[in-house]
């Protein structure tokens, strides 16, 4: 028997994409309905054949649904939710995959039904492609899904006396097993705590990735052509991140502003730092900084290998000089 | 027959433990001699068996050399040239590895007799693994390898008129068959060109990489076990950066201090552009930036598909949110 009846994809996306394909797949659902707002995704939708019901109107699907998954920008999120609400069956579960969750939280709660679940979620998973097309039914496989009921109170792992984590519902541990279905490694968190890690881990490095190769287009003495020839060193990496969908990142950072500011800006204070210590030929303190930051690798690598389901096997010859 | 009679490595690391055994494999050498400052490391490049001789003092195996690579950190260069000068024997070929070139020039040439033929160079590979025991014969398979002879004039790419490169002497075109015959794609510019184009796809993005890494390590906040745990966001790409050799990396940036301060004064400007823009909501100044960024992504694609020796086929599935 499948985990739910019918589920409703809204937002036909790379993340929407693969939940489709993973649900049918791995058989999560008897039905799979998709929505997205924009006929010509539609019409892709439909000739990609992975779903059993398309439409540009998510409330036409919304009212058969037991899992409703908003797949679409964070910023569009309050809006839609408002707008399939009336139509959503007592007992729906109603859950999201977006990058930030206070605001989604926000921007939701206004509009919920006492009689309707609500289960944020975020699937720490992507690449640089958009578009339904790009979807595939491995994307969550071996990739964390956190998931952030709101009334989740965190453990704080530093008090021995309170790490019992919140009891989970019985919808929220259905939704955890749709996600292990997929093949994630599923967290809880509070909201606020997965913010503030996902500014760090993430929206933080993306915003510098985007940053730096804007910088270097912007610089006329170093054409393109030798930026892109050479490329080979780091800035690879800066560039494969920062091709990501620009409006969905800025989603993010408006939405995750509070932490994304608060890195940066001691981001800046720490490269003006360091700028200095270059200027000044200060070299032990360059030593001593580059020195602590190996610590960190070395953790994320004994970590990969006691967590053997997260694939740390990058490619690691690309880290040229 | 090979390339050369004996080649002499000076500094057993990750580059020089790997053209050591390139050489070996492809038959580059009829005779291979290593050397290293530091007994320990001596004394495991002998029991890895990848060279012919091996000594602390590179002045006792310079005389019979008809090329002598120095693959030690930028800053040790021009001690090291000094020190084994008066030995190398008439029409030698004296090359480097360093990431830097302008100030390993500078470093160099008050040493150099006429009767040697210098001849800088940088290939542009890596892993994030140092020492004798990290080197590998394939390590420069695919890769850029940059010489700058002291005397090229870079073609103007933007001028018709001066496109002719200048001819390389005949031990350039040696040495360039060296880089080719271990798998690397060979280019020839000024160390002035170099210097400014690898400050931007290489120095740089490390810079903000130890930086950013560093910023994470020192926030209280997030623990280091979430950092890790859910690293498989954009930061880890960052961590990976951020592993290199810490020595190394000082001798690049203090070395190439005129370039990378340039770039990373305007990148501080454009970081604050950016900051602004999410603190006041400004959305479509977001978007103009980051679709801007999208499109130098898609010509290094359309670069690597063309140069299909360069490999870009890096795994793409991580680029997360």
């Amino acid at each position: 028997m499948s985990l739910y009846s019918h589920i409703l994809i809204i937002g036909c996306g790379l993340i929407g994409g693969s939940i489709a394909r993973a649900a049918r797949q791995y058989g999560l659902a008897d039905k799979i309905a998709m929505a997205d707002a924009n006929a010509d995704v539609v019409a892709r939708v439909k000739a990609l054949n992975i779903a059993d019901s398309v439409s540009t109107d998510a409330r036409d699907l919304a009212a058969q649904a037991d899992l409703i998954l908003l797949c679409i920008p964070v910023g569009a999120m309050g809006e839609t939710a408002a707008h399939i609400m009336p139509a959503l069956k007592k007992g729906a579960v109603l859950s999201d995959v977006g990058s930030v969750k206070g605001a989604v939280i926000d921007a939701i709660r206004p509009h919920l039904r006492a009689d309707v679940h609500f289960i944020p979620g975020h699937p720490i998973a992507g690449t640089e492609n958009s578009g339904p097309e790009a979807g595939f039914a491995s994307l969550f496989n071996e990739r964390y899904c956190i998931l952030t009921p709101p009334d989740f109170n965190d453990p704080d792992s530093n008090s021995p006396d309170n790490n019992e984590p919140t009891k989970l519902s019985e919808a929220a541990l259905i939704l955890q097993n749709f996600w292990q279905a997929m093949g994630s490694i599923v967290a809880v968190m509070s909201a606020q705590r997965h913010d503030k890690v996902l500014a760090t881990t993430s929206h933080v490095p993306h915003l510098l990735a985007f940053t730096l190769v804007s910088t270097a287009v912007d610089m006329e003495r170093v054409t393109n052509n030798d930026v892109v020839k050479y490329s080979a060193g780091g800035f690879r990496d800066f560039t494969r991140i920062a091709a990501s969908d620009p409006i969905m990142w800025r989603d993010i950072f408006l939405s995750n502003k509070t932490a994304v500011l608060e890195i940066v800006d001691r981001y800046i204070e720490d490269l003006s730092a360091i700028k200095r210590a270059i200027r000044w030929d200060d070299g032990e303190q360059l030593i001593e900084k580059f020195s602590k930051t190996r610590n960190i690798r070395r953790d994320i690598i004994e970590a990969g290998q006691d967590m053997s389901a997260v694939n740390f096997g990058r490619d690691e010859t690309s880290n040229d000089q």
